[in-house]
């Protein structure tokens, strides 16, 4: 591979008849032209499934106690949170009518975004129409094709820190430049808007808000959420307000859709049923256009999500075609029920944060399903940072929880309380003691 | 925007309230930052869906005959393509169970990826593992994921044509500089291989090869197919074979899977449940690595493909998870009836295409759902090219098929025989009265 001259290359397979014949091994491999496309290697570096396929291949396993997963945002396995009956049965009817084994158009069938449009609308001042509406394959589908959109040469995008990290690697993948602005955990996770300010520049094309919060557990306030609006429309950028959290806060913040402050800087928002109907395996999300004004449709950003969508895959028709009676069938016990189990293990969760010296919980969960830790290994005796918290507690206690560097904050931990309340509670007791054992104190 | 002289931009907010004030409009335009990412719109700038959208919307509203749609691969809206109950039983019994909620790994639930590796295995000389099979969101993310892996700078790929244009888009897309060669009608669509001799450099990576052929309904001879691996092999390249309409053959060439081969080239294999199935909508696809020498594993191709899987999005978990039960319990029955309807049609297809003067059928399908046929517009009084043709015989006749420039072959038509045979018969006899009406010998 290393010497060709000439425009044509060299014959490989002749090569290897007058040099060293069949021989296969080191000769041969310099043969092949292919390699892989190294952006992918530097975007897909850190991710949460590896770091926690990692924890889990670290555990003891002699351990004969339960594993307790408090890394992942899926909290479906378990019984409590089975999703509605009803979601179940939509499912089936469409796929039992034979009516849904087709392709779908690449937006997504018009029932289906006409039933989210209507849902969604619901919380806001004005009316969304299925034309507003892209229906996706989940949340992670919608990030690609949002920054695939977005991501012209030379520009940038301002992401939060922590934040989730697909929005890092698919903007990587994208060529799309990072900026990180933090979020203030003593103001209840708010966004840094004098940071925003001061890293926007020219190039920078928009912002990324999770709320409610992964991973921190918090829900924006009204005021709050306008002067991210307000920042927005002063420095030109667009909103893309990650909302597959959305309605699940379980303490005094309601929640509100960004989309409300549309008409102040145009907001794509990406929704699912993964969490609110606790399917995260159903893959079906979507991406909206709050923008009142008008103004992505006029820099032909709604072109592009469409022109992205033709060359993409979709949500299995027949879950698209079961999206409008699982929005306006599912009944308000199945969610009071959710809410209220996320409220009782979020106060579980604080409680015993609370009891254990080296770890402090700045701000106690409103919503999603995560709250931030921070971890003070002054008090440790063995342990040099998070993700050695993390290797530790997986192999002697049989507990995951997420390193807080997989989130972009060093030395903090990122724990699921969306578990049920009983194996939480083990799950918290057995780090406190993984905490006293390696406590410098003793 | 134009005249940011500084690091720091100006303040669009400020600027509306000391200039135009409140107003919209063009004025406001020029203060947002966000710009729609060029290369999708030229990468999906000629699709498949949205040039038979535009046909569909071209019929005249008037005429009450059913639309015969001969443009899309998808029969499964007609009654006698319904997928097999095992099937549906096997995503109902998952879907019910509640045990497939959750997100699936990455690349796929293991008990799915592992009845794959059996199932191909029975047609190959070797056994692959699980390990070889990564699952995709159909075989469109086969695509999008393969050509994302081996975009690497400088690299080009070499495509059939005619071809299916999802890869001419995602390899733009990806910059990934395509280099056509052609399928000769005269040898029964084989590829012709001192074309690909003659395109291919030290940068290029792979070529693709459709077998059974769409858009032309040819099925590879062993010898050929051969011929192509060492051919590939000579030129250090790896072949993508996507095989979509695997098994789908009815005349005398038996369908022969390119891994075969995969020890003298290797071979990323593409393949769904979508078309042997009827159930293009279920998304369930996938990529496996045929390459017994392990050339792609040390040219770090799997890892990519594991990286690109790690930041997208998966099949839908309860849809894996039928999997083992759909490849395994189908009975042969099922697979016979369609195989049977299709030659069925095949024949239909071809006969009257026959009668047609100005259209010509260069090969006869043996396998597939298409064939492909020149027009010759010098027997026709007012149609001046494929295009033309389409969206006249649309309008005239609300028959749709695809005008063969979508698949990179000017003044052909890509027809569709997947249909109910009656309704077939009806479309081609209306195609065949379009063809008097506008013939020139009149």
């Amino acid at each position: 591979m290393e010497n060709f001259g000439g425009k044509k290359k060299e014959c490989a397979y002749e090569k290897e008849e007058n040099g060293v014949g069949n021989g296969g091994g080191i000769e041969m491999k310099k043969k092949w032209c292919f390699k892989a496309n190294e952006s992918i290697s530097s975007a897909s570096g850190i991710t949460i499934r590896g770091t926690l396929g990692m924890l889990m291949e670290s555990r003891n396993l002699n351990d004969k106690r339960e594993t307790i997963p408090l890394g992942h945002g899926d909290p479906s396995a378990f019984p409590c949170f089975r999703t509605s009956l009803i979601a179940e049965d939509a499912i089936v009817d469409c796929l039992r009518s034979s009516k849904f084994n087709s392709y779908s158009p690449s937006v997504g069938i018009q029932s289906a975004r006409r039933a989210v449009a209507e849902y969604l609308s619901r919380d806001l001042s004005y009316e969304l129409s299925a034309e507003d509406v892209f229906l996706t394959v989940g949340c992670i589908q919608s990030i690609e094709i949002v920054l695939s959109v977005l991501a012209r040469r030379g520009a940038n995008i301002l992401l939060p820190r922590p934040g989730f990290p697909i929005y890092e690697s698919r903007a990587t993948f994208s060529n799309l430049e990072i900026r990180h602005f933090d979020l203030l955990p003593e103001k209840g996770w708010e966004v840094d808007l004098d940071a925003v300010k001061a890293l926007a520049d020219e190039n920078t094309v928009a912002m990324v808000v999770i709320n409610p919060g992964n991973p921190c557990g918090n829900v924006l306030s009204y005021q709050h959420m306008k002067k991210v609006a307000e920042t927005a429309r002063k420095l030109g950028i667009l909103i893309i307000s990650d909302e597959v959290y959305g309605h699940l806060t379980f303490v005094n913040n309601r929640f509100i859709p960004m989309g409300s402050f549309g008409s102040i800087a145009p907001v794509l928002t990406l929704g699912s049923i993964s969490k609110r109907w606790l399917v995260p395996g159903w893959r079906l999300g979507w991406i909206t256009v709050n923008d009142p004004n008008g103004y992505l449709k006029e820099a032909k950003i709604v072109d592009s999500i469409i022109g992205y969508a033709n060359i993409s895959t979709d949500p299995a028709t027949f879950i698209q075609a079961a999206v409008p009676k699982i929005l306006e069938e599912t009944t308000e016990d199945f969610f009071d029920n959710t809410i209220s189990i996320l409220r009782e293990s979020a106060e579980i969760c604080y409680d015993v944060i609370n009891e254990i010296d080296c770890i402090y919980c700045p701000h106690k969960p409103d919503g999603s399903m995560f709250v931030m830790v921070k971890i003070d290994t002054s008090l440790l005796e063995d342990i040099i940072d998070d993700m050695d918290f993390c290797t530790k507690l997986a192999k002697e206690e049989s507990v995951i929880v997420l390193p807080g560097i997989c989130v972009g904050m060093r030395n903090w931990l990122r724990i699921t309380f969306a578990i049920e309340p009983l194996r939480l509670q083990d799950g918290l007791r057995r780090m406190k003691d993984f905490c006293q054992r390696h406590s410098n104190k003793l």
